[in-house]
C-alpha cells in the first residue's frame, strides 16, 4: 500500500511531502535518476543513494523490446535487474511512441512500432502497457498515453487528450481488477492537453475522475518553450487533488526544477543532467561549466571545489578531463555525469531543507541568478 | 631516493620485495594499472587503491601529445594530472613506435612518428622522451628503446639491440648528468633482442654495465607466442642482478603473470585486463566468462559470487549487463574493466602470500588449470 503524505504546502505552491511506499519512503520533492536499460549512463549504482537518491526510474517500452518479457522476469524483474532496494517507477512508453515517431504509428488500439531489436512490429497498446509494467514489479507503473507529436497544435493535442482518457478508463480498470492498491503497485496516469488551458483542465479533471495514486504532467519540454511548459504545468496543476502526487516528466534543469516546485511538482525525472556531463558540461551552484573550453586546458581545480562527490574528490584536475573529452576517453564523461547527478540531488535536498524553512523563494532566485531566469535553464 | 629491497627469492626463482619511493613503498610482486592517458579506462581512481594498487603507469609519449608539454607541466605533471599520489612510472614511448608502426619511421637518432593530434611530425629522441619525463615527475622513468618489429627475425632484433644500448648509454648520461638517483627519479632500461638468447643476454649485460635502477623485459607480448614469450624473460632475467627490480612490460593474464613471476619477474603493467573487461570478458578463480554468451542472459548471479569489488557487490546481475552489452549501454564494460583489475590485483596479492608462505608451485598450479597451462592465457 503506497501513499502520498503532503507535509506542507497547496496545490500551486512549493510543496513538502512523503511517498510512502513498502519499499521505503521518498521525501519529496523528489528526482528520479533513469536507468532507461536498468543501468545508469554514468554513475555506478552504488553513488546513488549517498548523493541522496531514494527512487530510480527504469522504462518498460525499453526492457520489453530488450531484454524481453520474460528475461526481465527471469531476472527478478526491474528490482533484480537494477539491483535497486528503493522503489521504482516504469515509464510506459507513451514518450518513446513520441521521441521514436518515425518508428511509430497510431493504431485504433495503441501505436504500432518498429521494433528496434528485432525488426518485425510490436502492438504497443494500454493493455500490453499495463500487462508488462504488472509482469515488470515496479512500485508505481505509469499510464499508457498519447504524447502529442504537435503540442502548439490544437487538434492534435484535443486527439490526444481524448485517447488518453479513453487508455486511462480501460487501464484503471485493469488495475483494479488486478487488486488496485492491494497488487504492491500503485498507477500513475498523465495529464496531457499541450499549451492548450481548456485541454489541460479537460484531461485533469477527466482523470481525476477516476482516481488515481499519482499524477503526472505529460508532454512538456518537447520544445514548446519555458514559459508555455511552466502554463502547461500551471493549467494541470490547478486541477489536480491538492493530496496527491505530481510528476513533472522529463524535466531536471535546475532552472525548470525551482520553476516546476514553485508550481507544486513534487516529482521529477530526466536523462538531461547525465547526458550533459557526458557531453563535457559540469553543473555548480555557479553555472554551468563547459569544460570543453580551452580556458579549462590548464585548470587544476576538481570539477565544483564545493563539491563531495567521488568525481570532485578524485584529485583529477579539469585539465586532465578536457583532454580526455578530446581523446575521446571514457571516464570524463561518466565522472561529470555522476557529478551532475549529484548536484541535482542535492539541488533538491535544498528544495526540502529551504520549504521547510520558509526560504524557498531566496533559494530559488539564486538557482536563477546562476541558471537563468528565462535562459537555456 | 628509490630502491630495490628483495626479501625472498634469488635470480630466476619467485620473489617478494619491495620497491621503495619517496611516495611509498610497492610490494613485489606487482601490477600497475594503466592510465595511458592519466586516465583509467573504466575504474575510477578511487576504486584502485582499495584493490590493492600501489604505483600506476602512465604514457609520456601519449601526453606529450596531448595535452602537450606544457600543459602537463601546467596541471602538476603526472602526479597533478592523475591525482594518483603513489609511485608512477611513465613509459617512454618505445613501445608506441612499434604499435604505431604505419606512422614511425626510424631515423638516426630516434624516431619520426606522426603527430597522432595535430599533424604534423614529432622527432622522438631518447634526449626528448628523457626531457619530457624528467619534465612530467613520475617516480621512475623508462628508458626510450627500440622495440622490434619482427621479434623472430634476427637481423632486426640485433639491430634493436645495438641502437637500444646505444641509447641506453645517451640517456643514462643525461641522468647522471640531471643528478643521477639524486633527482627524485628512478630509471629503468629495456633488455631486447626478440627470441635469441645471445642477442638478449648480450643486451642485458649491456645495459647492467651502465648499473639502472631497475631492469625492464621489453619485446614481448608481440605476438611471438607464449613459449617464446617466456624463454625471453628467461633469457632476460639470467643476466639480470639479484637485488635490482625487473619489469616485464604489457603483461597481465593471470596465466603469463604467474609464469613470469615463476620465473622472477617483480613488476607488470597490461591495459588487458580492462580492454577485456569493456569487452564483456570477466575474470574469475575458475577462468573467463564471455558475458555476451546467451547462457548469461537470464543469469541472477553477480559477475563473480566470490569477489568483494564494487561490480559485483552492486546488485547487477549477469543478464543486466550481458543486456547492456548488447544494447551498447556504458557501465557493463566499466563495470567488468574495474572488476577485472580488482581481480587482477587480488591475484597478485596470492601470488605474494603464496611467496611468502612456499605454497607458490600450488598456487600457480590452480590458475593454470582455471586459465590454461598452454591455452590462450
Amino acid at each position: 500500500m503506497q501513499y502520498f503524505e503532503l507535509l506542507q504546502g497547496d496545490a500551486q505552491s512549493p510543496r513538502r511531502g512523503q511517498w510512502h511506499t513498502q519499499r521505503g519512503t521518498v521525501q519529496t520533492p523528489a528526482f528520479m535518476p533513469v536507468a532507461t536499460r536498468a543501468l545508469m549512463r554514468g554513475p555506478w549504482h552504488h553513488q546513488l543513494r549517498p548523493m541522496g537518491t531514494e527512487m530510480l526510474l527504469t522504462n518498460a517500452f525499453h526492457l520489453f523490446t530488450r531484454p524481453g518479457l520474460e528475461t526481465v522476469q527471469a531476472l527478478g524483474g526491474v528490482h533484480g535487474m537494477t539491483g535497486w532496494d528503493g522503489p521504482i517507477l516504469t515509464d510506459s512508453g507513451g514518450f518513446q511512441a513520441f521521441s521514436l515517431s518515425k518508428m511509430t504509428r497510431p493504431t485504433d488500439k495503441g501505436f504500432e512500432i518498429d521494433h528496434p531489436v528485432h525488426g518485425g512490429k510490436i502492438s504497443w497498446t494500454p493493455q500490453l502497457a499495463f500487462e508488462v509494467q504488472a509482469a515488470f514489479q515496479p512500485d508505481v507503473a505509469m499510464l499508457l498515453d498519447v504524447c502529442p507529436a504537435e503540442p502548439l497544435v490544437e487538434k492534435t493535442c484535443d486527439d490526444a487528450v481524448r485517447t488518453t482518457l479513453h487508455w486511462a478508463k480501460e487501464q484503471r480498470a485493469l488495475h483494479e481488477a488486478r487488486g488496485g492498491a492491494g497488487s504492491g503497485q500503485a498507477q500513475f496516469c498523465i495529464v496531457q492537453g499541450g499549451v492548450f488551458p481548456a485541454l489541460r483542465e479537460e484531461c485533469a479533471k477527466g482523470l481525476v475522475a477516476l482516481d488515481f495514486d499519482g499524477y503526472a504532467v505529460g508532454g512538456v519540454s518537447v520544445g514548446e518553450g519555458f514559459h508555455a511548459m511552466m502554463a502547461g504545468v500551471e493549467n494541470s496543476t490547478g486541477h489536480l487533488p491538492l493530496k496527491k502526487i505530481r510528476y513533472l516528466m522529463g524535466v531536471g534543469t535546475p532552472r525548470d526544477l525551482v520553476e516546476a516546485v514553485a508550481r507544486g511538482i513534487d516529482l521529477f525525472d530526466c536523462v538531461w543532467p547525465t547526458r550533459a556531463g557526458r557531453f563535457g558540461t559540469a553543473l555548480t551552484q555557479h553555472g554551468r561549466l563547459h569544460l570543453l573550453n580551452a580556458q579549462f586546458a590548464d585548470d587544476t581545480s576538481p570539477i565544483d571545489p564545493e563539491c563531495s562527490c567521488d568525481a570532485c574528490q578524485s584529485g583529477i584536475p579539469r585539465g586532465t578531463l578536457r583532454a580526455g573529452f578530446k581523446a575521446k576517453e571514457l571516464l570524463p564523461g561518466m565522472m561529470l555525469a555522476q557529478h551532475n547527478l549529484h548536484f541535482i540531488q542535492n539541488l533538491m535536498q535544498e528544495i526540502r531543507n529551504s520549504i521547510e524553512a520558509g526560504t524557498f523563494h531566496t533559494m530559488k532566485e539564486q538557482i536563477l541568478l546562476a541558471y537563468g531566469a528565462d535562459g537555456a535553464g
